[in-house]
């Protein structure tokens, strides 16, 4: 194989994670290994960067702000929601990547990112540019098909479940069997979210809360949640329920959905946890019910993330400048999981169009029978995954974040209009 | 002073806060030191477990679980929003005292429970039974009067402003001038913990998130709110909104407010959060809002509660034992505030009627001219408070709180009907 000497760039997409810029510090690092890269930009904003040039000198950062960049939310190069739909906008994305000459690139997010990373790829080989695309798994929401699990999902179920193990100890000492207290936490088309509750449970303690989870693969039945809430409540002096976000009923319907649509066309769920607090209130006389919303904050969390999250992450980003490095192009990082009793994790590479197409659903059968509690499978699934704490250091009583100096690369080509 | 030698009650009473344990864990660990106190007891649910004789062994308690209230969340013993009413609910309280020779009673709540002791301490004198009624101040909302600021007050804004900071490094790369953040904070009467997410303002960079703080002090103008956020999106990429749940328009009604009223009378506000989005949406076409509402996690939120705080409660603990051993009674701890540049806190003493009856506003003069940011005199008041970090131990991947084993007392009396 000849060496490919070239430019890397490294872009963010969708919605961020706790641990997205762990990616980007494990990608960053693992290119200074190799001397075939010779420049290390960043796109600000996504694709939506590479169509404008928005490029920064990732290698200009200082080390300590890449290294901060291990416990800091949010995606530090920013992302987009922005599609590549015409024609116009893939040339475009590979004119640029002449006039830089990237032969790296690197994009991290989940499906929707992966099918745009899989088009760039097959369009610059149609085009005759040599380079090497690799995608990097990215997303809360644990729904990428063929990964064991998705860097970012560890830290938010981490943060759901300590969450719901501080809100027992409160509910706890405030109910007298009048209590219910819904969390409602992200998951639009999976449980996985809401399902990572179920840690907060103690080991063959069952009616530790979560008392009740709903789940989107669990067709919702009103009258059933009221009963199950009753039956709670006659038990525990409160009854504490998490819900996630897209909750259907029976015939596949959201039992709250707003009217707007994001730029992918998905509608903009929420208010589901209100919705069942109306439900108790209205079912269950005397019975009060209160909601908190997690929304944003859950994937924000780094105070509450999991180093095995993270590790893996950062692991994910160094593996996909390996890949690429190695010759290897249009695929996407994934992990996998050793068979043995003690949990490891290795990185492993797919095709970027099977990330893209699949969807990955919160398995029927690690739900129990009563539709609202977690099996052994589940947990044994999900525990190695919150493992160990991010040590975040704090500055004058608050957490402090790497900030990228973001040092802008020339640009070189005419502007061009999104 | 002739020593008063008899059996010592504590109870928790209202809203539960990140230390209001550690409040408990100093008066358990105080009264273990004065041999005038015989038997250390738990209320069980406040002012309902005194009625029911709910009582609890507090000195039965392991050492290690004392010791974890100082990281526990939440009112280990129970509390209640119970309201003595009734002359027979009162006459109750002091019969249950005699038969259990309760000489020492320590209540740990705001100004409603306070009232309770302070109605409760002068029965007792009333009636010729000699004790000592002490109040150990306890609210996040930081409204009692004369008190420099209340136990848990600084936990609440810790992880408030925390949450800001976390918040914001995924607004920043989400946001393209077109996303509005908006997170709903406690706050029924006044903006205090709401003003206390400017913490997470760096020192000198007043365009740091949160870029509006909506307080109950400043009537609301849905006008000119709209205008201040188009104002943030020109300039910064996202308007990150933090939203007291009690603020009210020019007036003094709600903005946002359910019909329900909780066992005092008080209003059950909330929904403030998807008042301003709706707002935003209306008003300003093509940007979106996003909102989280804190509700009852904020005041949970042991992993992000301030060292500072946590030690004061304990300290306001231990003083309410030292006061009441020393004579004193019908009075709550306050803590008061050194001269001296470098902060250091006391505690002082009260008569509990004048705590029971006060509320302390946000100053005015600490909210800046635009209404919606605070100067450096709240900055100056509110910083000391959050500083330190509370260590709470991780076992499996998440946190471990103290769960009291609650050796019941025996029952003495008849039962009773409340």
């Amino acid at each position: 194989m000849s060496e490919l000497v070239g430019n890397l760039l490294v872009g963010q997409s969708g919605g961020p994670t706790a641990v997205i810029n762990s990616s980007l510090a494990g990608a960053v690092n693992e290119a200074l290994n190799h001397s075939c890269i010779e420049e290390i930009y960043g796109a600000l904003n996504g694709v939506l960067g590479i169509l404008q040039e928005d490029f920064i000198d990732l290698a200009a950062e200082s080390q300590q702000q890449i290294r901060g960049l291990r416990h800091t939310p949010g995606a530090a190069l920013g992302t987009c929601r922005y599609k590549l739909k015409k024609q116009q906008d893939f040339d475009r994305v590979i004119e640029v990547f002449k006039a830089h000459n990237i032969r790296y690139f690197l994009y991290a997010g989940g499906n929707d990112s992966q099918d745009t990373a899989d088009k760039i790829s097959k369009l610059a080989q149609q085009l005759g540019w040599e380079m090497r695309v690799i995608g990097i798994p990215k997303t809360i929401d644990n729904d990428l098909a063929h990964t064991d699990h998705c860097p970012g999902y560890g830290s938010v179920i981490k943060h759901v479940a300590s969450t719901v193990r501080q809100l027992a100890c409160d509910n706890e000492g405030m109910g007298q069997h009048d209590l219910v207290s819904i969390l409602e936490v992200m998951g639009r088309s999976a449980g996985w979210i809401a399902a990572g509750a179920a840690l907060a449970k103690r080991r063959d303690h069952p009616h530790d809360p979560p008392h009740i989870i709903c789940l989107p693969e669990v067709a919702f039945d009103s009258a059933k949640f009221v009963e199950d809430v009753q039956r709670v409540l006659k038990r525990e002096t409160y009854c504490l329920v998490v819900v996630g976000e897209g909750l259907v009923d029976k015939d596949g319907n959201y039992v709250s959905v707003s009217s707007k649509t994001d730029a992918f066309g998905h509608g903009q769920l929420g208010g589901a946890g209100d919705y069942l607090a109306g439900l108790v209130e209205a079912g269950i006389p005397g019975v009060k019910a209160r909601t908190a919303k997690l929304g944003i904050v859950q994937r924000a969390a780094a105070l509450e993330a999991s180093k095995t999250d993270s590790d893996e992450a950062y692991m994910a980003g160094a593996a996909a400048v390996q890949a690429a490095v190695n010759g290897t192009t249009d695929k996407c990082v994934i992990l996998l999981r050793g068979d043995a009793d003690q949990y490891s994790c290795e990185t492993a590479l797919v095709d970027l169009s099977e990330i893209a197409n699949g969807v990955k659903k919160l398995p029927r059968e690690w739900v129990n029978e009563d539709g609202i509690s977690m099996n052994f499978q589940f947990h044994r699934y999900a525990l190695p995954l919150i493992q160990g704490e991010v040590a975040v250091p704090f500055e004058n009583g608050l957490p402090s974040f790497a900030k990228l100096s973001k040092a802008p690369v020339d640009k070189l080509l005419p502007a061009y209009e999104v």
